[in-house]
C-alpha cells in the first residue's frame, strides 16, 4: 500500500478541494467544501487547512502544494503572477512558501499578461494547464470555461497569450438581475441538444455585435412568440458562449486545435457549443487536470 | 390665457410624468413621480392618475393621452402593439380607451417587430418617435438611449424595423453584480471626454467579439495597471454602448444618418460616442419629443 507523499489543494474563491496522495500517485483520501478564499480570509486559512488535514487523517508535517486564490493579494500569501510568454514549467519554481507554518506549504503564482491594451490574469487555471498540456505539441488553443473562461494559446508548453471571457458570471447577473429573470423563472434543467441552445450559439457566433440585443430577443421572443422558459435560458447561455467563442476564435489562426478542459454539464455544453462551430475539440477532465497539475509542482519542487 | 384642452402622460416602468396641455399647445402644469406601472399596479392606476390630476387642477372631465408601460400586459389597459414595418402616423387611431373611466382616456400602443429570428418590442418610445420623425424625410436610424436602447430604422415616416440593446440594464446589473462592482465601487462621476470612456467605444466598436473580455478587462486593468475606479467605470460604459453601436450601425448601409433622441448626461455619453465611431447626429431633446408625440396623437384623436 502507497505511503502519503503530499498534499494537493485547489484552493479557489468558494470552494476547496483538498487530495491526500500517495507515493505512487495514487489518492489516498480527498475533501471538497464550501470553505474557499471568501470564507478562510476570515476564519483562517490555516485552521481550514488542519481540520481537513485532520480528516484524512494525514501525517503532520507533510508537505503541501496549493493552487488558486489562496495565492491572491486577499487570499493566504500572495503569490503573485508569472508573465506571459512564459513556459508552464516555470511554475513550479516560482511558488510562494507559507512562512512560519508546521509544514512545506507553497503556493503556486498566477499568470498576467501586462500587455497594456488587453491586460490579464488568471490563478487557479495555470495549475490545470500545467496538467493538461503534457502531451500538447505545437499550437494549440485550450479553453477552460466557467465564471471567468479562460482561452489559453499554448505553444510547445509554453503560454504564448490568454484571454478571459466573463461568460459564467454574466449568465448568473443577467439571469437572476435584468428584466430577462422574470423569462426564465420556471425553466428546467437543458443540455447542448437542446435547440434554442445551438441556434443562439450560431446567431452570436454570425453576428456578434449584436449580442445584446439578442439577449433583449429572449424577452421579445417570449412577448411575442411564447418560447418556454427553459428554451429562454438555454437562448441566454447559448448567447454568451457564442459570443465567448467567436471572441476566442477570432483571435486565433483559423484551424488551430482547441483543447477543452472541463467537467461534467459544463463542459458537454461546451462542447456542443463548439461543434455548431465547426470545431471539435480534445476534451480534458478539469479536476484530473489540476491535479496532475498540482502533481508536477510537488513533483517538481520535492523530487524525493 | 390658454383653457386646458387635454392631459398628456408618458407612464413608464418606474416613472410617471404629466403635463397639463392647453388649446394653444403651452404646457399649463406638470407632474414628475415615482409611480411607475410597478407602483401603480398595486396602488390602482386610476387613483394615481386622479392624483395627479388634482394636483394640476385640471378641469374633471378632461381627456387624457397615455403612452408607456400603462399599455402593457401587467398595466392599466392592454393597449397591444402595432406591428412593423407601420406608418407612425397609425399609432393614434390605435390608441385603447379606458373602460369605465369618469374621462375620455386613451393609452396609445407599442409597436412590435415580429420577425421571429429578431423579435423585438418597444412601447412608450414610438410615441417619442412619432414627435422626433416631423420633418424627417428619406431613411434615417433614430437611436434612444436608455435602459433598453432602441435603434429604430425610419423611412419617410414609417418604421421598417428597430432593435433593441439591453446596455442600460447590463451596465447597472454588471457595475453591481460582478466581480466588477469592486473596481467600479469608488468612482466619481463621468462624462463624454474621459479618455477611457473613448478608448472603450473604440475597441468595441472595433472587436464587438471580444465584448465580455474587454469587461473582464477592467478589473485586470486595475490589478496590473491601477486603472482608477472612475476610468473604470466609465470604460464599462464604454464598452456597453460601444458593443452597441457596433451592432446598430452594422445593420444600416453605411451612411445612413444618426437622430439621437435623448437628454442630459446621458444624451452626451451618446453623443461622445457616436463622434468617436464617425457619426454625427442630429440630436432631439427626448422630453421634447415625447411631448411632441402626446401632442400629434392628442390632435389626431380630439381634432376639435
Amino acid at each position: 500500500m502507497a505511503r502519503p507523499a503530499y498534499v494537493a489543494i485547489d484552493w479557489g474563491t468558494t470552494s476547496f478541494r483538498l487530495w491526500l496522495v500517495g507515493d505512487d500517485g495514487s489518492v489516498l483520501g480527498e475533501r471538497r467544501s464550501g470553505e474557499g478564499m471568501t470564507t478562510a480570509a476570515t476564519t483562517g486559512f490555516a485552521s481550514v487547512l488542519a481540520s481537513h488535514l485532520e480528516a484524512v487523517s494525514a501525517p503532520s508535517g507533510l508537505p503541501v502544494i496549493v493552487c488558486g486564490m489562496a495565492g491572491a493579494k486577499q487570499g493566504w500569501v500572495e503569490a503573485g503572477y508569472l508573465d506571459v510568454p512564459s513556459p508552464l514549467s516555470a511554475i513550479p519554481s516560482a511558488a510562494v512558501k507559507v512562512p512560519d507554518a508546521t509544514a512545506d506549504i507553497r503556493i503556486l503564482p498566477g499568470l498576467a499578461r501586462r500587455d497594456a491594451a488587453h491586460p490579464d490574469v488568471m490563478r487557479g487555471e495555470e495549475t490545470q494547464l500545467l496538467g493538461a498540456v503534457d502531451g500538447l505539441t505545437g499550437k494549440a488553443l485550450v479553453c477552460m470555461p466557467g465564471t471567468h473562461s479562460k482561452w489559453v494559446e499554448v505553444a510547445d508548453g509554453s503560454v504564448t497569450r490568454f484571454s478571459t471571457y466573463m461568460t459564467g458570471e454574466l449568465f448568473h447577473a443577467i439571469g437572476r438581475h435584468t428584466i430577462l429573470s422574470h423569462s426564465i423563472a420556471d425553466a428546467q434543467a437543458f443540455d447542448g441538444t437542446n435547440a434554442a441552445f445551438r441556434q443562439a450559439v450560431t446567431d452570436a457566433i454570425r453576428n456578434p455585435a449584436l449580442a445584446t440585443n439578442l439577449l433583449f430577443g429572449v424577452r421579445s421572443g417570449m412577448l411575442l412568440h411564447g418560447i418556454a422558459a427553459t428554451d429562454a435560458k438555454a437562448r441566454l447561455s447559448g448567447i454568451l458562449i457564442g459570443l465567448e467563442i467567436a471572441g476566442a476564435l477570432d483571435e486565433a489562426p483559423p484551424g488551430t486545435p482547441v483543447t477543452l478542459v472541463a467537467s461534467g454539464a459544463l463542459g458537454a455544453l461546451y462542447e456542443s457549443a463548439l461543434d455548431t462551430a465547426g470545431v471539435e475539440p480534445v476534451v480534458i477532465d478539469a479536476d484530473t487536470a489540476v491535479r496532475a497539475g498540482l502533481a508536477v509542482a510537488a513533483r517538481t519542487i520535492w523530487p524525493g
